[in-house]
């Protein structure tokens, strides 16, 4: 059976599998690509300021095991629903390989670890391993008519987001964007209809704590890490 | 460092490398994905005929050893300038890992082999190994407007393909439009100009042996195999 190694690594604002956005491209925050020896050359990157998007393929390293389960439940589904792990694009899957699109934001040959590419839109835990990364090519690979089956549309079940004025001076003005869009987007795991619940989970330099009443989430403490 | 193992194999009308479409969906043939033990069950797919398009990740299983090289020198450029192996799809690369999108034509489960998939557009090796079968996502996988660097439209170069009346007779009517598609798509190894040269490739039950001459792809023989 084939051995991949890692090609480069991905550096994101997202430490831990919570709160990450469950596809690439829905939150625009900017992530860093370095690359391990031997691809560590200009050379390996060589005419990709020509592309705009790229392909990742990168491992889900926080599932040490792979899942031996053929059905998974998608939150989009409520977490009740058993589908096909080949039917959702789960973390839980046979080789742990996942797959995102992310925007080429700029080429770095400068610094100590150069080249560095920096993209924008990662679905990605802080560190992962990469194995290989491919331009993305609009001819082949851009189909906007696919039909999305039960994924449907992402957008149409957002949490309307409130950060009450003494919190959200805990965090920088400029990140607040990006927070709001995280939090509506709905980061746990499954629906679950506890208003008193409290969630808490990690982005960039931050501990957000949380709470969701119908489509409504407030934020209740935000804490620099 | 991870071992990936295939989760099915996919069979193609493509015996051997050369004549392969350069990308997937360029060509309509229909090509089968059959699972292998423990995923060739029902459950592994439950859901999936909600899209209509697939993520293939397989491997360039005819590279037996992995490319040190980090540049390839992309046929679209003439086969002489050298671009940097992650800024290309070029078959040799670190992890020998490919990834296609193809069309969902229907699935089976009466056969022997159930579940099976039938699928349009593969630009693969028969007989490939896969390592990850993902449901195509339009709000995050498709980005029409992307920029396609020096890949530029595929489309634009084609041949004409001329199939004199004595051998087009050789090949059942049926399989001659997508013989041509093929040609059409110079499946040349690089852009060579050498008009007496004769090409020989496999497709489907039929060798098909073929000149160039600026523009113009004149076939000279088919043979069925």
């Amino acid at each position: 059976m084939p051995e991949i190694t890692p090609v480069a690594h991905i550096y994101t604002l997202f430490p831990t599998k919570f709160g990450i956005p469950r596809q690439s491209g829905l939150v625009d925050t900017i992530s860093k690509i370095v690359f391990t020896s031997p691809f560590r050359s200009p050379d390996a990157i060589r005419g990709i300021e020509g592309y705009s998007h790229l392909w990742l393929i990168w491992e889900f390293s926080e599932n040490k095991e792979k899942s031996a389960s053929l059905t998974v439940r998608p939150p989009r589904l409520g977490g009740n629903a058993r589908m096909g792990v080949f039917a959702t694009r789960s973390p839980f899957r046979p080789n742990n390989l996942g797959l995102s699109c992310v925007e080429i934001e700029r080429t770095d040959y400068d610094c100590t670890e150069a080249p560095v590419i920096y993209v924008k839109g990662a679905d990605i835990l802080d560190g992962t391993p990469i194995f290989d990364i491919k331009p993305y090519l609009p001819y082949t690979d851009a189909h906007p008519d696919a039909e999305s089956g039960f994924s449907g549309d992402v957008f149409s079940n957002c949490l309307e987001v409130i950060i009450p004025g003494d919190i959200i001076n805990e965090a920088k003005p400029s990140d607040i964007p990006v927070i709001k869009e995280i939090l509506s987007q709905d980061p746990r795991p499954h629906y679950q209809n506890d208003p008193e619940r409290i969630y808490s989970f990690e982005f960039s330099r931050y501990r957000i704590k949380f709470r969701v009443s119908e489509s409504i989430l407030t934020v209740v403490q935000i804490n620099s890490l």
